[in-house]
């Protein structure tokens, strides 16, 4: 959109505009950096979320140690931004892919986690032929069931092959708990966050029992931060999606950031006045944990997404007209903002920068 | 991605791709041309598909006589590569909007959906303000309770004040059946697909016994061209997922168009060698009607998706390890078309060209 839009009210926005309140996204930065103030646990803030050098700057101005990304390609555009300190939290797989990894190596500390023996070679041979030492993490599976090698003896083996490799530098284990974060009873959230997280502390002291140093043991999400973030062993958490939470970790797991992202929607038709259809579909919005929440006009609640159109429906308040504007809060901030290029950044109500979504669509 | 990879076989690309195999999209093109060839139903194809300019192109050289899309973004993106007769099927809410509009409309035919009587005064005091007179399709609810006005007296209410707006152009009517594509019984569906189109039909017999001429009745989709595209009085259809096809079309609707649109994914990890992880999650994939089905290797299925992966299971063949490719076709076209940046254009296996999706993302 063009800047010369900056001061326009946030309810004067063309729509459909991915708005972040800048002053809710500033209070959850520190709020996370205080929540760590006292503890050894550090922050590497995964930036799948924001995907946005602008906001992973603001994270490593308040403390982060680093940053966290999925792809590759998200890597490169943190690269690009300056940032030195990043971790792929994914294999990395290919020959293609690999030699873009050694590349970035060359000029940034970037690390990856690996879960396999020939990737690890891989790895390895690209590594030194580029005359760069790659650092690594383990990616340990403590029992979500997705990547990862098995906790004890198996990631133990697969430490001592990284460790035996002249282009590579172990960093430690890293393991995501994402299977315990929608248990509905808090204790036992508790109690199985905390039983994962020991697998992977108890892993990284039987790789040092083993003569392996291990100076990361990395974990955690925006959904057990107040577990993981104060276990034992733990040396940094992933947390991401506080930053500009959603609709899934607030209202399902409880989790008390503000919300800082929303998306500005106008009504384009209204015929009945108990319902009414906005700008604002699967292109715009995602459900992937549910539909997403208008907080305003209040009395309205979105029942249903097509392609093109989100469909409201009345339950209080005044009806709707064509040209109304609707706020809603997304239901999964990470997939919502990869919809969109640009955050509308807005402060006091009034549209202070345009911020564009750098790492949007760099899936590879 | 480097225009220098032209020529790559597709097994090599780097992933996620989203690959278009040109072959079959030029076979379906064909076939819906030839599907209208003897009838007086034309084809006003529906870019929110494919939006790419490109394809556009290739189904008007096949004769259809104009484009649809779904905003006004896809309409600017379309008009800047050399297309005049653009239908946007949905309606244009809003001051800026309408400047857009008209400005459009201005080096354009372009052509706009309405249903609402101030919105009809706005776009008309706009058109004169520009020195336009912008052409307007009245959009009727034909049962699908979205949009548009009812049919019968209502229609007719809002067509004679379009009628009457100096800076206006009536066209006609369209109205979209989308409500009975998924309706399993194959006569089910046809007879509710005709008993929705003749309420628009009628309804522009309505009007022309009224004195008001009728040039255009659009409705249809890809799920009911054969009902849709035959019905007296008809005279254009908006079929746009025909081009590329996708699984709910020829799962769960039965029509009978090609595969030209597949994801290239590779496994990342694959500990177990029932299940296997690949490197397309919901960043790359949709499940809006379900999962994607995995056509490569056989006897794997993706049974779900997180941000960054999809889950497969092995129901028979071979184990998967890192590295090895996968192929699979979206679930919905039009909004995995959306996550994606640029189509890899495939032709006898290998990469013929990298075309931008010039209108993904224009929401607005």
């Amino acid at each position: 959109m063009p800047r010369s839009l900056i001061g326009t009210p946030k309810a004067d926005l063309d729509t459909p505009a991915l708005c972040l309140d800048i002053e809710a996204v500033e209070a959850n930065i520190r709020r996370m950096a205080n929540a760590l103030r006292d503890s050894p646990v550090r922050l590497r803030p995964h930036a799948k979320t924001h995907k946005s050098p602008i906001l992973a700057q603001m994270q490593l101005a308040a403390g982060a140690i680093g940053i966290t990304c999925a792809k590759l390609g998200e890597a490169e555009v943190l690269a690009a931004a300056g940032i030195k300190d990043i971790l792929i939290a994914n294999q990395i797989i290919g020959t293609g892919k690999i030699a873009r990894l050694v590349n970035l190596a060359a000029y940034t500390d970037v690390m990856v986690a690996v879960d396999d023996a020939a990737n690890v070679a891989e790895l390895d041979a690209a590594s030194q032929a580029k005359g760069v030492r790659l650092r690594v993490l383990i990616e340990v599976d403590i029992g979500m069931a997705r990547c990862g090698v098995f906790p004890g003896e198996p990631t133990l083996a697969l430490a001592q092959r990284v460790v035996a490799s002249p282009g590579l530098r172990f960093e430690g284990v890293m393991g995501y708990e994402g299977h315990t974060i929608f248990l509905k009873d808090p204790e036992e959230r508790r109690q199985k966050t905390e039983a994962s997280v020991k697998l992977l502390v108890d892993t990284a002291d039987l790789l040092r029992r083993r003569c392996i140093p291990v100076p990361i043991v990395s974990s955690g999400g925006t959904g057990t931060y107040f577990i993981t973030g104060r276990y034992p062993g733990v040396t940094e958490i992933q947390a991401g999606s506080y930053i500009t939470m959603d609709g899934q970790y607030r209202e399902e797991v409880g989790i008390d950031f503000a919300y800082g992202l929303t998306v500005l929607a106008t009504v384009v038709s209204a015929r009945d006045p108990d319902r009414a259809e906005i700008d604002a579909g699967l292109k715009t919005l995602t459900r992937d944990f549910g539909l997403p929440k208008v907080i305003d006009p209040p009395g309205w609640e979105l029942v249903g997404l097509s392609e093109e159109h989100g469909h409201l429906r009345r339950a209080g308040g005044a009806p709707l007209k064509p040209g109304d504007k609707v706020e809603i809060v997304p239901n999964h901030g990470c997939t919502t903002i990869n919809l969109h290029d640009e955050y509308h950044v807005i402060r006091r109500g009034m549209l202070e920068a345009v911020w564009p979504i750098a790492a949007r669509g760099k899936i590879g």
